[in-house]
């Protein structure tokens, strides 16, 4: 068994499940390492002996050609498509170079669930024949290579829903996938997802494993491994982009709170092509969960100085300093939510079922409970399976809610608000334990981007002498800083509009792009 | 007591409840009675004989002043605004007027629950004062008179969600009120509304008691009362227009479907001006639940032929002979929806409480339950009170269904389809079992609007020798027609866009508006 736990770096043990259950796991691990060419693997050592950041290891190990980096580093997924369309690469080439990096970030990460190396090469020699045939790309992703969060079903691929039991074989495309196909998009690797869907871990595209990722947030599962890893992510409001498939078994938590899909990328007008583009399809014609509202995204002009908040802690838990300090960095305070009974609502609104549905479907398999995902639900357990009649009361609570903050934020005045997108620069693995600067944004259902900024973490950054914590959950995070190393770590911000407004703050990030340095 | 039931006309017997509650009934009955002056009352002979038709006493019984029937006869809600604005009439004369015509209506129908002369009388001076101060008037719907649904708040009046043991004083408005209310809207009663909300009767204006009127609608309890009176009724889609303060207790029905509000009146013009008025507040601005779509209205352009489809059945009850000749009225059948299921469905997911949380609130004060309140829960009685876990299940039932018809939609092809609006031209007092033609586009939450026919009922319309009964239910309806006499009733059609496009079926209605002959 020690050949296989040095496929991939592994720094922690994991919790260890029923006999049958372990053997399962051990046999997929293995098939999944079966179908990984030798020539793309790690060495041993490396893997054994991985150093505090492994962001270099894809251009050093040697696996890659010149052409292979110059594909996956120079690129954002605008510019790709336009390199594919005027002939520089062939979608072959591109997807070999992302095939081969993506299975590389893996072993330094545990990034995937699947790799899709023949169905990918398979992909996209019929667009190169098609390109060659018809003089023209098939669409305006022609040859692009999209990484898609496990649960999202592909046609021919597995997709489970955080555990084992939960694990199928799908036979189509769920309707976003579909339409990033008829586009040309390239389908090369699932990305991975902790149990319960409710762990805000894992990124394959700061490795450069990815140039555009589809991920989806009901508490910051888009937004808090972009603000890790400094990358791009995007929560928009929920029914703007098609879902439809997504889960094959309803989530309870959607009874009070939607869940979103969106972008995980290189740069801002990635996101906002790729929201064009889904947009042009008129996907609310056949789901009309979906609003119809037009994207403007860049485009959109406000005709007048644009006003913006600054959210220097939620009046819950102080960020880390590092992260104070990328707040700071753009400017004064001029909005504090005092919104800190926010993070108990929504604890509350993710379980209406106390955790029993997702809990019994991890067990089922003999699968053993991760600490985290035991945290998420403790709040939630003691009151049990919910009835309609006081799931009706949660979602009064949580209307009467969202009024009040938007009243607040129409009081204060301002476009959008800029603020923390997590409690620390990131989190050590199996430590997610607060997402309180994310999922607010999800009880409210407000869009937010999270932006790199070009500060990182600073040797020696520590809490101030004049520190009070704001409770015992802000003492806590304290302690997770002071018992962890984020040296050089990427710190990244969060910024919010609107429900609705998706549009607007895109436009409000057109303005702040030069401000704030932004790709 | 026999004075107090010559109040009003009164056809069937009531059910009785505790002696208390029957107390409280008579008082209440009392209190309202007193109010009203003795020259406003109509004479006892003619209560106790009422003739089939009463439409025509207001303009008849000499309570009403030459320049009252022509403010109450002449006038939508567009063009009294403007005479208004133009001083052709004082706020206080239109007032008068309104207060005399809809307690002559209410007389003769029951459709009021609160006749609140003295305050609109004092409303209605205080904007007269205005104009002359400032020249000008207050606001767009300055001295338009508008009637109220009784649950939805007005400060200083009763409200009360169907039953007894929910009447509450209100202090507030709540925002759709307050928003008229700015625009110098004058609210002069509240209009009745049956217990449970669910049995889909009384209209007002009709009678001309009232130009504009606000209405709910979770099942059809706009466009029913529209239909049978001939008037004009729009349901929009949920979230469309503000609904904060509506319900002081949350209803459960709304963890499945929601309910809209929207107008009742008498002119296209008259729904099209509510909406762009409202939708100028930018009402989602304090309250998030709403979409932002801008509102176009009847100046919608397609750019291209509207393309219409027809309606004759639901695939599971046959209109009644008048309805029918109304459908072929207008085309050949182009859509036929197959959706006969989707009526089991809908009476499910209206009472996810099995109907306890409403019953135990009316037999809470004595009240008796009408027969229609038992009949509107019974298929979701045995199933009790239902949990999270199954009201995922409903969600993604609903959500399945809501896909599927729009796909259906989109293969064929149409912008807007037209179809009966219920199962007859109207329903006798207690008979309204079946809402199949409106729920349905509760259940898929479409924007539908009812418009008036110049056609009537004639004498000895039948089924035809061919009639075979859809179902069960199809076959009572039929007894329900065969029993009943709606000889010269009015006949109304229901015109239906996809959801969220609002506008756009306000495009195509100005499209129809000169074909089908509307005002």
């Amino acid at each position: 068994m020690a050949t296989e736990h040095l496929f991939f770096v592994k720094l922690k043990p994991t919790p260890q499940g029923s006999p049958d259950f372990e053997t399962t796991r051990a046999a997929l691990l293995q098939s999944f390492m079966d179908k990984i060419p030798s020539e793309y693997r790690l060495s041993q050592k490396l893997l054994a002996n991985p150093p505090n950041d492994v962001s270099g290891i894809p251009a050093s190990c040697g696996i890659l050609s010149a052409e292979e980096r110059e594909i996956t580093e120079t690129y954002d997924a605008v510019g790709l498509a336009e390199a594919i369309a005027n002939r520089k690469f062939t979608a072959l080439a591109v997807v070999m170079a992302y095939l081969k990096r993506s299975i590389i970030a893996h072993q330094l990460t545990c990034c995937l669930t699947q790799w899709l190396a023949d169905d990918a090469i398979e992909q996209a020699k019929r667009l190169d024949n098609y390109m060659v045939e018809n003089g023209k790309t098939i669409g305006p992703l022609h040859g692009v290579p999209i990484s898609i969060k496990d649960h999202i079903p592909i046609a021919g691929t597995f997709s489970s829903q955080g555990c084992l039991s939960s694990m199928v074989k799908d036979d189509e495309d769920c309707q976003m996938v579909a339409i990033l196909r008829r586009m040309g998009a390239v389908f090369y690797c699932k990305t991975n997802q902790p149990q319960t869907l409710m762990h805000l871990e894992t990124a394959l595209i700061a490795m450069r494993g990815s140039v555009l990722g589809i991920g989806t947030d009901i508490g910051g599962s888009i937004r808090a491994p972009s603000a890790f890893c400094g990358i791009y992510g995007f929560k928009p409001t929920s029914c703007v982009l098609p879902m439809e498939g997504f889960l094959k078994t309803p989530f309870a938590a959607e009874l009070n709170v939607l869940c979103s899909t969106g972008p995980m990328c290189l740069s801002m007008r990635d996101m906002d092509m790729f929201m064009g583009l889904m947009s042009d399809t008129k996907p609310y014609l056949t789901d009309p969960s979906l609003v119809p509202i037009p994207w403007t995204g860049l485009q959109t002009s406000f005709g007048r100085r644009l006003k913006v908040g600054i959210i220097r802690n939620d009046g819950f838990i102080e960020p880390q300093p590092p992260v104070k300090r990328a707040v700071s960095w753009v400017h004064d305070l001029l909005a504090d939510s005092k919104y800190s009974n926010a993070w108990r609502k929504i604890q509350r609104f993710y379980w209406p079922d106390g955790g029993s549905l997702t809990k019994s479907s991890i067990l089922a398999s003999g699968e053993p409970l991760h600490p985290l995902s035991e945290w998420t639900w403790k709040d939630a357990e003691p009151a049990g399976m919910q009835t309609a009649e006081t799931l009706i009361h949660y979602r009064r609570t949580r209307d009467d809610f969202r009024c009040a903050f938007a009243q607040d934020w129409q009081k204060q005045d301002v476009d959008v608000v800029i603020g923390p997108a997590f409690v620390g620069p990131a989190c050590a693995h199996d430590t997610a334990f607060y997402w309180t600067y994310t999922s607010l944004y999800n009880l409210v259902d407000y869009p937010a981007v999270v932006i790199p900024t070009q500060l990182r973490v600073q040797p020696g950054e520590q809490y101030g002498f004049s520190y009070v914590p704001l409770s015992e959950s802000c003492q806590h995070v304290k302690q997770l800083w002071e018992s962890s190393e984020f040296e050089a770590a990427p710190l990244a911000l969060q910024v919010v509009g609107r429900r609705y407004h998706d549009s607007e703050l895109f436009g409000a990030l057109a303005i702040l792009k030069d401000i704030l340095g932004l790709r």
